[in-house]
């Protein structure tokens, strides 16, 4: 583990903690098979991103309820909601280095669960009596559901355009972090700039997040990673690394590319001659280059809040984004 | 077609026409493929049962806005969501005649086009600005959800009791009722009494309707169902014709009945033989008897409500749901 994300998770430690209780608590599943997929999906090494800016962004605003615990685990059901449809949709089989929950049980009953938490998520955003809350809830699972449709749809697409990219990982990630920031100024009745704020802030970091996940498929190693290496490329997720380097390689590098990229069956040999060419036609360099520049724009946001610690854990998060390695 | 459903159908003509409009309406699909699958569920011949509750409801309680028909989307796209995500549990093959969404479309799109429809809906009750609907549509998808996993866990179970079997349609279907009925009591500011008589009559109704609906499987011809004859059986649903027969057959009978009910490749004579069983141990007699308590039970709770035509259709809606034929 790296220096800053120790320093992180110190900081952070007790409200982690704090997130942890809240999770099992407000889960209330009737049925045990439906318990288990929850915890399967739930309760196996996520980061708790989300629910933790929702704490932070909460704090931030000066808010000294205990309802933010709460309403933190909206987004972390609606991420595993998303994770748990997701994964039929991908045909993925790793997830954290763990079979994907639809491989143990039957697609129907993870679409199921996947409702499920969903409709916990609901629950508790009626619970805060904020119609703002439960329309950010709305915005979300539309965005979530319909980026995923586009990313089905533009699967094993070489010809796909940044700006294409772009749309899904925005509707796929952004939307869910900046809502994860945004909820929490409506919990403390933050000034209506906060609220913007937190919102650009939760955006531009979801965009930085996105952006360096896609990248670990083709900087990390597997076993690190959880999952199998060229997982994105296997499933047809052609990414910004991908796209940049392809629009910049010449027209014999790219058709060399495309083919692997297009065949399925791609050995770890075909798979390290691809790696090579996103470095040399600087795909990972411009999506590093990208990258930054969110991250950059999440911390500008935070700017009209005054120096604190919270306001710093927010800023270090924005640079983590970038550095993590899984 | 028969006196009463097209007496039904004279009477709230307009209404029927006013929902198809805000059906298209408040779709808002942004790609084609969303829009062409949530259009096949949505626009292929559904009786628009739910959103009629709500529109009558309301009108009912005096409401004389314009919003009644926008919240009544609410309740078919949540429907037309949880059809998409149980015709893939369902593994069916056919509804209303026409191929499931999942044959023609790739089960992970359909997925999360019911998403996508979830969320439409939400985004409406999020309109309403009352919490109180919002917690309606959560504990509706929260009951239908985990009401399709415990059918699903009852699947092929010969020892499935009528109490169990209740649990499973309440939390399928009679809690949809109910919250179609209840949001509009909402919207309408009606009084406690009457909105908890118009929970009270969706309830029942539910319960009379689905117990309606499982009794087709075994006494109405394929074609004029749309799916296939024994559809249920051969899904392993058990319900309650089967389950009160099974529970006064004499020892002999019973085992031959399982051992139908377990071959999910029985043939048209072994569904004949059933049939017969189902009639001679009144399993058919019994269902009816319930679902016509059921349905008294819903016209009673609509009492506190003085004699108007809204109320006589409501009326006739309840005893329309035992006579139907499809």
């Amino acid at each position: 583990m790296n220096k800053r994300k120790k320093e992180i998770l110190n900081a952070v430690k007790d409200d982690l903690e704090a997130i942890e209780k809240a999770l099992q608590h407000h889960l209330q599943p009737h049925l045990e098979l439906v318990s288990q997929i929850a915890h399967h999906i739930l309760f196996s090494g996520g980061k708790r991103l989300r629910p933790l800016l929702t704490v932070l962004s909460a704090r931030l605003c000066r808010y000294t309820g205990s309802f933010d615990k709460t309403l933190s685990c909206v987004f972390e059901y609606l991420h595993a909601a998303t994770l748990l449809h997701d994964d039929i949709v991908d045909a993925a089989t790793l997830r954290r280095g763990k079979p994907v929950a639809h491989l143990t049980w039957e697609n129907s009953t993870v679409v199921l669960v996947g409702d499920f938490l969903l409709a916990r998520s609901l629950s508790i955003a009626a619970q805060t009596g904020l119609p703002e809350i439960v329309e950010i809830i709305a915005y979300i699972t539309e965005n979530m559901s319909q980026g995923e449709i586009r990313q089905m749809l533009n699967k094993n697409r070489v010809d796909l355009t940044e700006a294409e990219y772009l749309e899904v990982i925005q509707a796929k990630t952004a939307v869910l972090f900046q809502g994860a920031c945004r909820a929490s100024a409506l919990i403390a009745k933050a000034l209506p700039d906060e609220e913007a704020a937190l919102a650009n802030y939760g955006y531009n970091l979801g965009l930085a997040f996105q952006m360096a996940d896609d990248l670990l498929d083709y900087t990390t190693d597997s076993a690190v990673l959880g999952k199998e290496p060229g997982a994105d490329l296997k499933e047809g997720k052609v990414t910004l690394p991908v796209i940049y380097a392809l629009k910049k390689a010449d027209a014999k590098t790219r058709l060399q590319m495309e083919s692997i990229i297009i065949n399925k069956d791609f050995n770890t040999e075909d798979f390290e001659t691809l790696r090579l060419f996103l470095k040399k036609y600087k795909g990972i360099e411009y999506t590093i280059k990208q990258a930054t520049q969110y991250a950059a724009n999440a911390k500008d946001a935070l700017a009209i809040f005054e120096p604190s610690p919270t306001k710093q854990i927010l800023i270090d998060v924005a640079d983590y984004a970038l550095l993590r390695k899984t």
